[in-house]
Order: structure tokens, then sequence, then C-alpha cells
């Protein structure tokens, strides 16, 4: 099964590639990275970047599912409204593309990699770092630093493990 | 200058096209109406009706500028995101259709409208239908009621007035 997890937002976007089922090894990362978009650009000129960046993912490699982090609260509304547009582009490309989306709460992401449904970021990161970090082809490493897609990873690794595929 | 207001949902879209700058009456409603999504409908699928539907509006109408409320605060985060998402898909529309887009602050569009900038939603429909009362094409005349796009009207509204091509 090969699974793309993705942490929205406007001037950031994580993604990260999980292939299951993998003989011997079970399962690795294929790739990870980030779409980045410039805050200068006008709002409509970003969204429109992260929607054909994603449609390009989506075609290069044609995972069976989309998994992106549901958002229920956000620090404050403004951020809700710009996370929200990202998501809104991001599930747009996913229609298009014709896969399977999965959404997944934050705290049944943390309690699936770290068992504690209150872990912080670091921690979140750590896990994902110990769980996948034996099973990195290399062909995936990008200039893109690990640790910046970890919550794009950690996605794609929460619904693997919801669907029995990766075991920790 | 012809005008698309846009009053973004997930649920409902509205749309308001008012034109300005024409002789003798000076503006018209050129026409209203709601893009409607079924609660039923898979998330990304809504987004996408939403996002065909104001592709086929831009092409149809071309209008010179593309008017979206501004919304800072939500009633709650989960309407912020949703709301966000939804303008995430206008706004894409926008940039592929490469058309203006303008945004206003609700506070800004109630004080165009009303006088007020806390106007409740009662007192800018009846506002809206007392300035664009007599200035309705009757080819507007569509199924849709015409307060249920008032929302959208003002806000294509506030930006005629804002130009200096409707005083009131």
């Amino acid at each position: 099964m090969l699974i793309l997890g993705i942490d929205p937002g406007t001037a950031t976007t994580g993604w990260g590639l999980l292939e299951t089922g993998i003989k011997d090894v079970g399962f690795m990362v294929k790739g990870w990275g980030l779409i980045e978009t410039h805050k200068d650009g006008l709002k409509e000129n970003r969204l429109d970047f992260i929607y054909e960046e994603t449609l390009e993912l989506l075609k290069k490699h044609s995972p069976d599912v989309f998994v992106i982090e549901k958002i229920f609260f956000a620090t404050n509304a403004k951020t809700a409204i710009a996370v929200g547009q990202a998501q809104g582009v991001l599930l747009l490309a996913a229609s298009k593309s014709k896969v399977l989306v999965m959404e997944y709460a934050p705290g049944t992401i943390k309690k699936m990699i770290t068992g504690s449904g209150r872990a912080n970021k670091k921690e979140v990161q750590q896990h994902v770092r110990k769980i996948l970090g034996n099973h990195i082809k290399s062909k995936a490493h990008k200039k893109t630093h690990f640790d910046n897609a970890a919550d794009a990873l950690a996605v794609a690794l929460t619904h693997a493990m919801k669907e029995g595929e990766v075991h920790v």
C-alpha cells in the first residue's frame, strides 16, 4: 500500500510517502518534501501553486490513499482559515486524482505514534525518526531535512498502523 | 465594471453579479444564485463541485473582479476550517481564471451597506434590498430567493461603493 501523508499550510505543506507490504523489510519511506510558497505572493497564486504541486505528486506516485490531518482547533481563527484554505485545494487535488482520502485527528496521530495523545511536536518527531529511521530508501534523501516532513510522515504512519500494515 | 461577489461555505456558496457604469440607471444586478452541495457527499467532492461551478460562473460572465468576504473570526474553529476550505477552492478558481481578487472584512461590508459596522444579518439584507431593489434586471430572477444571495450581493456592492461606482 502506498500512502501519501500531508501536513497542510499556506506557507509550507509537508508531504511524506510511505510504502507498506514490502517483503522482508515490511515498509519503506519512499520520499518526503515540502511545498513552499513565498509570503509575498498573492494568496490565490500561493494556493494555485500548492494545488498544482500536489496534483503532480499524485500523478507521479499514484498513492492508494491520501492522508491528511483533521484539524478541529487552531491557535486562532486566522490560522484556522489559512490552514482551511490550504486543505481546500489539497482535497480538491485528491478529488481530481480520484484517490481515497482519510483524515485523522491530531490526538489520534499523537496516540498512534508516541503512545500519548498529548505528546508535543518534538516527541512526535523523535518517534517518527525512531520508527522510520531504518526504513528509508536511500533515494528518498532529498534536500529537505527529514524532521521538516515528520508531521506528514506521522500522518502516513498513523494510517499504516491503523490498517495493521505497520506494527511498532 | 462587472463585479462577482461571493459568500463562501461548504454547504452553500452564494454569488451575486453586479454591473456598474450603465447609462441612465448607473448599475444593475445581473444575477445571483447559490452553489449548494449535499451534506452526505464526501468533503473533497463537495469542494470539487464548488470549484467547477465557480470556474463555470467565471467563464460565463468574465467579471472584472472577484470579491470575497475576508473572514477573521468564526463562531468556532470547525466553522473556520470549513469556510477556509471553501475559500481555498474559490480562490483557486479565481487564480485559474486570472481575475482580480478583492477581499473585504465583514465590518467594512456592514459599514458600507448599512452605515454601521455592527449591523446584523437581517439589517444587511434589508439595506441590500433597498439599494438594489430597483436595479434588478428582469432576467436576473432565478429560482433562488434574492435574500439568500444578499450576502454575496453585499460583498459586490461594497466593492462598487469603494470604487465610487455606486453612491447611496
